[in-house]
């Protein structure tokens, strides 16, 4: 099934105690098509960038069969950047200077070739671009995905709340579920949550794994345990790209594939943190994802005689 | 086979946003062996008492077949007691007062009829105390289990590592995991610390499950995510009187059999944090386990086509 995400395309300059990059790809859509290249050949991407952005840099993209007629690219303008630096735990990081360029007014166009799309992966940006996207499509996707961002809760908690009356699954950080429900247990949040539209919900919890939460049901998705993480910029984003790539792939959306897809994402955003950027996602074997999901059962697997 | 354990048996004084308790009884060696007792009745404890500890609490012990033949009861003398006081996200604690009494030069002594126990659980005392609990046994059990603190990481390093040389098992949070090995990387940490001795590491993140290392092989359990956490306080005590009362009760320390006890260990503390300090886990039923193990399968398992 055909997969539409829509979402930044940026550049992104990077610090980490393992050293610094210059101007690298980067933005959330990004890492998600990327990802979901590996699941799909009908990747849709709508993004915005500036005529700064190198072509090599979109031929990465295409040279990942994602379909960019739905790239545009604003001449006179620059693409967003942000120029981040870890702390040494990599769980925390500084924001050194952001430019929203492009991304100040994205008003993402949906190219009519995309508007089959069945399944939807609204990356984070503004709630109200975010609801603008789903009203400009001819019809509803079978499965809207949306992720989002304490920020947003911050300055757009009503459009937010808009936005998520209409989507399937919404995912977050443990964090922003406490801050959106106003509950500190993950567990009465996810209920809270649910009640405002979502059906399905997964809480991130970092290198703790994740929570998918479907109606009454709960599943535990571990985290690698990794013996170094390199840089977890994208992380997030390569864990949602290969969460919905799967389902896009599988087209079932049933619990026991929701809990198989949240796996793929969790193995692929294994691999996200092992490098720079989106280098590691941008170079994967096949043979290597199976190797990773394999490592997930055997992390993961008991069995209660 | 019959399990031993050493440990504190004192009185709590506990505050939680829910509520206060008067002295109640609590101790870590209370927590593990009342848990045990459901997985076996060769359950001895070897701890030491005041005079002022009152024989109802100690009926409590017997009443769950635990055997009291090793519980040292000092004339004029008093029982350790520790008031604290959780915050309000409950991971964290103050200590408002401890008064160490008995403990404070706990001498423990293994009556004869304890010495032919296979399973032994150094509950977390000072190293000191606890390599002389190993000294005094004439066989080495079959499988020794540890559990220590930051406590003892900063004032006694240099015994904790000569005990640790001598044990199968360690269990610690993960703060305290990355002081004993000055690793960040969980993955890591294991590593280092394994090579001290215990070829089975245990590291609990609380609300965020456990990870389990023996030599190369790691198992990720779950923590249940609970609606509320009345009280933590045993938890940890808990979850390991859960695993070892199972191996105790299994006879094998296979890795596939020490997921087994991980996932009771788990299932048990996700009960003790029900109630007030023990309260909980004087009172279950076997349904109530069986059913708590079930959610916990539930809760993990997924099938990768």
């Amino acid at each position: 099934m055909s997969l539409l995400t829509v979402g930044s395309v940026a550049f992104d300059k990077l610090e980490t105690p393992f050293g610094k990059t210059d101007k690298i790809i980067g933005g959330a859509a990004t890492f998600i098509t990327l990802t979901a290249s590996y699941f799909t050949r009908k990747n849709n991407l709508v993004a915005v960038v500036g005529d700064d952005f190198p072509q090599e840099m979109i031929n990465v993209l295409s040279d990942h069969h994602i379909n960019t007629d739905g790239l545009e690219i604003r001449k006179g303008e620059k693409t967003f950047f942000w120029h981040g630096r870890y702390h040494t735990d990599m769980n925390n990081r500084d924001t050194i200077e952001v430019q929203l360029n492009v991304m100040g007014d994205f008003d993402p166009k949906i190219p009519e070739n995309f508007q089959d799309c069945q399944y939807l992966m609204l990356g984070n940006t503004s709630p109200s671009v975010q609801l603008k996207v789903l009203n400009s499509l001819h019809n509803r996707p079978k499965f809207v995905m949306l992720d989002t961002m304490n920020f947003w809760m911050d300055v757009a908690m009503g459009e937010l709340k808009n936005v998520l009356k209409q989507i399937d699954c919404l995912t977050i950080n443990d964090e922003e579920a406490r801050i959106l429900s106003g509950d500190y247990s993950l567990r009465r949040a996810a209920k809270t949550i649910m009640a405002m539209g979502p059906k399905t919900l997964i809480i991130k919890k970092g290198e703790h794994g994740a929570l998918l939460f479907k109606e009454d049901k709960i599943f535990f998705c571990p985290a690698l345990p990794l013996e170094e993480v390199f840089d977890p910029t994208g992380a997030g984003d390569t864990f949602a790209g290969g969460f919905i790539g799967y389902l896009a792939k599988t087209d079932d959306i049933s619990f026991e594939n929701l809990k198989r897809a949240i796996i793929y994402g969790s193995a692929m955003a294994s691999f996200c943190v092992e490098k720079f950027g989106s280098e590691r996602i941008q170079h994967l074997l096949q043979s290597e994802i199976d190797d990773r999901v394999a490592e997930f059962v055997q992390l993961s697997s008991f069995e209660i005689k």
